[in-house]
């Protein structure tokens, strides 16, 4: 990796010298990665296993805002949630590929931090990189990703498998994402307010890691096989809990009662909430990006899951006639609202 | 469809309402595709062919003006030239996923309008949609598709496999995609400079064709295997044909030369680059999007390659110490340059 100090504009070196480039650093983990990047198209051997494929969209000033986030950090964000998605499956993702649209503003330096940080996570995850196209753009820094996993056919688990009495499990914990999301852009205020004030990130660690630098729950999925649990069905918190759980209802045909006192929230979470004046459950329930996995798994996996640190059964699946419900603290019972982007 | 005169914002559907609406009308024709949108993934089923995987980005203002592509024209195209990608290794393309970013000038029948193109390309190479991801923007329209085939081991076709004698061919014609572009951005300056001038597209219909609704060629990799050829290399035009050229020689580690006579030029492309005072010839060295294959075929396979209405024998494969040329109409052998983008 270059120096910060050098600059090297984008069409010095042209669309496939920066491919050259790029790729220049990318290891191949995986035995069915037949041919990576570098044809019309990756080459996967995937024999008598599932596929899965999920893709997603990083847009510039609406999934993320460069003046905080770094773009090494960007980049291993935009590999592990789209892994997020492959692990929902119960799958292990294998293969990505990768299209950018670069602005003028970028020069190679920026652009290789920000392969570097996809390829950290890469590594991270043992996944291949074997495609993608590189673009330009006139509209600010835009990253597609699509994943691509294998499962076998028992093990596949699906968002459609809940069924009544089953129990509603959710690993670590959330809110933390969007509370250092929250901190992050008080911070970027005072900045742009007043340049000379250093941002006040002291203790917060926790929570400004949850947003930078979000991980996928590869241990957890490791977990559930070792202490042979397969989840009836599953989903990767991306949206927040609430939608999530509105998902897990609508493919399964059934209804939930989550406990607002067993949702998982870290104490920076906590805090940080309560300093902006936001209900902390608010943020688990309707902030995102925590990148867990929510998932039920039947009642006689009970004393399989009980105790694990990593995992809390925060409520239980019901039948669809009766609806989607958190009960309260207070015990009082509040329907559950469906969330997702409202950002057109 | 609704009608264009309907206008729906799509704040007042939101983001799963959206992907409901658009989702509605996926056909599956693939018996691979075991689960398509709706779960974290799609789930794939691959028996032992090989995978192959392409993706590529298109942009507003970079690869696409709206004010003069319609947006359903801009869906197939989204999706053809991603297949194109896929034939390109010889294989059958099988699903796509698709990313949609979205800025709120678009309503939901723009976008439906869109979605439509899509599908119906889908439709007709009977290609699944399986899944993608719905945004906002705030830069305009962002599409990105990724597309999956499969092929057996014997069958699939590398970049990397021309050998010297091989003889070089390419499926249609070239440099009608480009014309069609010169053509519709000369008659978009004439409308915005004269809003009354109606666009002068009479007896330009193809190369319009070329560059609005380009076909990928499916029909060429079924005529090589009826006629028994499997090509020794091959790529898709989507650069221009020089810069295609460059690709098979790298990757193959030889030289070729190619005959100026011998590339396939339509009488309308030919006559456009007239009018525009362009040499015909660059037009399909340097323009691109022609999406047609260009592939290395053993000496051997001449005979049943040749009379053949759809492929033009234009060069041979000759050592690499040789060089990369063009031999011009006057017999003059030029040096060919690489293409790519300049656009940063």
């Amino acid at each position: 990796m270059l120096e910060n100090s050098t600059r090297t504009e984008l069409e010095s070196i042209g669309e496939f010298g920066l491919i050259d480039l790029l790729t220049a650093h990318i290891n191949l983990h995986q035995p069915s990665t037949l041919k990576g990047v570098g044809d019309d198209a990756a080459v996967i051997n995937h024999l008598n296993n599932r596929t899965v494929v999920s893709t997603d969209l990083l847009l510039e000033g609406v999934h993320f805002d460069l003046s905080y986030f770094p773009l090494k950090h960007l980049g291993y964000k935009a590999i592990v949630v789209n892994l997020s998605d492959i692990y929902a499956m119960n799958a292990k993702p294998t293969q990505v590929t990768v299209s950018l649209g670069l602005s003028s503003k970028f020069s190679l330096e920026a652009v290789e931090e920000l392969y570097a940080g996809m390829l950290m996570a890469c590594n991270r995850y043992e996944v291949d990189l074997v495609g993608g196209d590189t673009s330009s753009s006139k509209q600010g820094l835009v990253i597609s990703v699509t994943a691509l996993g294998e499962v076998t056919e028992e093990d596949i688990v699906y968002r459609s498998g809940a069924k009544v009495n089953d129990l509603l499990c959710v690993s670590g914990d959330l809110g933390g994402a969007y509370m250092g999301f929250q901190l992050l852009e008080r911070e970027r205020r005072v900045f742009l307010a007043n340049p000379e004030v250093q941002p006040d990130l002291e203790g917060k660690d926790y929570i400004v890691e949850r947003q930078l630098k979000p991980e996928a729950r590869k241990d957890v999925i490791k977990l559930l096989k070792d202490i042979g649990v397969k989840p009836t069905s599953m989903i990767d918190v991306s949206d927040g809990l609430s939608s999530e759980i509105m998902h897990l209802c609508r493919h399964s045909n059934v209804g939930m009662n989550v406990y607002e006192d067993k949702i998982p929230i870290d104490p920076q979470t906590y805090d940080m909430a309560r300093e902006l004046d936001l209900d902390p459950t608010m943020t688990a329930l309707s902030g995102g990006e925590d990148y867990e996995l929510l998932f039920t798994v039947d009642q006689s996996d009970f004393d399989k899951v009980k105790n694990k640190p990593d995992i809390s059964i925060i409520g239980y699946v019901t039948d669809a006639s009766e609806g989607i419900y958190m009960t309260s603290k207070s015990g009082n019972k509040h329907a559950l609202k469906a969330q997702g982007w409202k950002a057109f």
